[in-house]
């Protein structure tokens, strides 16, 4: 199955530049592209491949201007990749059709006629599985639960009693959705446990990585709004809230009842206390550690997180700290030489 | 189901300041509470709040000693909230009874007359589960592993053979229990693994968290002792010992034969490299890498840690490290200018 | 079944010094030895405890000459333990035969004859379980995806379609291989997934701790090459290449399109931005940050991480700010003196 790149360009609304007639049989990466592939330049990195790429064609942005292969040109590489994705790999069927005779459905669960169920799946008491909702072998929903419509709960996952997820939403393998929040009275003497006894909601179009953890809040709700994307391995504390299109790269953790705005953005392995507030557009750099509230649209980077750009002068100058210390050093013997000196002629 | 304030603060033994009569039906966050809830303010953060809450009454501590709402005063309003959280919110019943036909059971398996065994369960050959104790959906218990009376397994809990966990211990969804340490000899090169033959006991009274890992020992044993609550997402290698009541925040990892003495509580992200040992009551900030012996009751912060006062020393200056960098040019600048005198005087 | 310690030395090629003669039941750790315990000394802090065991003998290096307790000499007392435990702990067979009656196969899927899948397994079409193969409970092996010869997957594991495994792979309880990479177009505005087509392939004689998560590529491949160890708790994102016998400690997270030469060492809760390379042998300090390419051979440590040299220096540095700056203080007070001095003096 072959497209003219003609065709690709009319499909993304792009220009070309050269060859509109070749045949393009797959997309791949710049290094291992060859004779009928499409390739992609997304970030500025890989341009100096441009040239010795097998690819037949590229995907590049317009301040590409030319080359010796045929380029497609679009005002964001990355976002018409994920297009031609789609369009060459449309998701495939699933093998299993409606409800598995080996899956575990308690009664007065509610599963929509065209959800799929695959075996090895329990559904709790009441739960409500709506239309489309796939869930794979070894998926379990507690009771009064609710998966909305056309989402896909991958294998192992685990939705706690009364927890509710919305339309459109993924769950990769072994995510958990709704476990306890980590509250005891007394910590270290008496570990007197508080009942977690609120529920996690997250709501349409959020994706949410592999063995990632959403604790459900003590009272009330944790709440992932609307297209939220979480990485795996990310660990979502009690009460909780994530603004709308936030991203969430792997391994972050966030501490119980810190607030997110919207489109927010929390770089890898990044740490953020409790009962904080970051604003809308809040930009946190991979590895930081928040310790306080950040406004609207600031960039914080390091541990304790601080403005970015402050960050970077503090990192400048920790990076020269042996120089400034012998710069010190031989200051004091200056300084010691003139006070010699000085005595020296009374 | 409502109760009067009265009967509330009879149950905690309390004060009450305010009416006496208002009748409370739920417990609430202090933003989501309306009429017939009761909030409660354990975190000197929310005390603003206290008059614009919509609650009916508040559980807060004995330093709040008036207000337009009905207070219900006591000495840990977070202690209270637990045993009102458990009042008001019963343990529900399990839905299923005894042991689900869906379960495997492997022959010589002991399991208790009233042990919950859901579907999809596998229980290896000589394994034991005691009285009361729940399997959820999707949890595997290897062979001769025990689990306590009164335990509870959370859906797709793995338990590797020969591990044993006490009485009332609760692990969350996706835990595993006793997989491999990770243990190679000439690392990097020839990476001979090292069989891992020891095992993991977990005594009573422990809860761990979603996706947490505790690895067996190489010999001998990996042990989490009474009373120790352990959050999501912490690493818990071989040979570690946790000593009771500890509290380990998400995203900890301890590496291996590490032992950690009562009552320790380590901060979330933090790391320990192996081999070394925390005295009883050790609290090691969030994010903290320690990398050596830490006496009791001492804090420790940073990574490298070091005593908690001497890093928030090192802190501060490192947050003036610009205005120092620019002092110590002024003052380079002063001492030319001082010999640059005394050379032209002769 | 005991052995002697002259059967032990033959089996090793190591000398004896001591009695010959005495029988060996086990083989503990130092602590926990006693009568007719072996033990050994790998790590030369526990050199002090070698004449306060109570084992009957002890493995040790050259380095330690003589001791009141029977010494078997050998050059890498790790690697020694290794195949002795391999010798005292010979693997147990499978309780299970075959393949379960309460397995899932998809129609056209390949089981070997003498594979072990154990019940609540699925395995999807066209998915192949080669020769000697295990699968535990509750493992989930997508479409046409492949499980090489004796290699075992513990509880709860999901291998996601047409990923690829090599032979005597182990992968630990919880692992999740070719989850989708984490790639959005537009992100925190539009956030239009980028379909996660490629795969992720596993060489032979790898080990995968629990809860790890190796995402599939965008396009082509996620790669772990033959010989490699994985901790827990990692994180692999799309398209990344890990050189033959790398070891990745715990908690590591590795961001897309990175690649690692061979027998790189990357130390726990380290973390690695996209589209770098790190060179063969590279060691990487547990916590570290790495930022940008690192050359083979070196030692990189500290966020952003430094070679290890210049890390240490600057580290020195850091524990002594506060006494530098207030030797700098101190400096200004006795400029601000020459100064005046001089100025009185005209």
């Amino acid at each position: 199955m072959g497209k003219k790149v003609l065709e690709i360009a009319e499909f993304l609304k792009a220009a070309v530049i050269g060859d509109k007639d070749v045949v393009i049989r797959d997309i791949k990466g710049i290094d291992e592209a060859g004779e009928g592939d499409l390739t992609f330049i997304a970030n500025p990195r890989y341009r100096k491949k441009i040239e010795s790429t097998r690819a037949s064609a590229i995907l590049v942005s317009p301040d590409i201007k030319k080359s010796a292969k045929t380029l497609i040109v679009v005002d964001d590489p990355y976002a018409s990749l994920a297009k031609l994705l789609a369009w060459f790999y449309p998701p495939r069927e699933e093998a299993a059709e409606g409800i598995s005779s080996l899956a575990f459905i308690e009664k007065e669960a509610f599963i929509a006629e065209d959800a799929v169920i695959y075996p090895f799946v329990s559904v709790g008491r009441k739960a409500r599985i709506e239309s489309g909702a796939v869930l794979h072998p070894g998926v379990a929903v507690g009771r009064e639960a609710v998966i909305g419509e056309q989402s896909v709960l991958y294998p192992n996952v685990t939705v706690y009693p009364r927890c509710l997820i919305g339309k459109r939403v993924i769950l990769h393998a072994g995510v958990v959705v709704g476990s306890d929040g980590f509250g005891y009275a007394n910590p270290g003497r008496e570990n007197l446990k508080v009942p977690q006894v609120g529920i996690v909601q997250i709501d349409d179009d959020v994706e949410v990585g592999a063995n990632t953890t959403i604790d459900r809040g003590t009272l009330g709700k944790t709440w992932i709004k609307r297209g939220v994307k979480i990485d795996n391995h990310v660990q979502i504390a009690h009460n909780v809230v994530i603004g709308e299109n936030s991203i969430i790269v792997s391994m972050v953790g966030i501490s119980g009842s810190t607030k997110l705005g919207r489109s927010v953005v929390l770089g890898g392995q990044a740490g953020l206390v409790g009962h904080i507030t970051l604003g809308d557009g809040v930009m946190v750099a991979a590895r930081s550690g928040v310790a306080k509230d950040v406004p609207s649209g600031q960039i914080v980077s390091g541990a304790p997180a601080v403005p970015h750009g402050e960050w970077l002068r503090i990192q400048a100058i920790i990076s020269k700290l042996p120089e400034m210390r012998s710069t010190m050093l031989s200051l004091s013997k200056k300084i010691e030489e003139l006070e010699e000196r000085r005595k020296a002629k009374g």
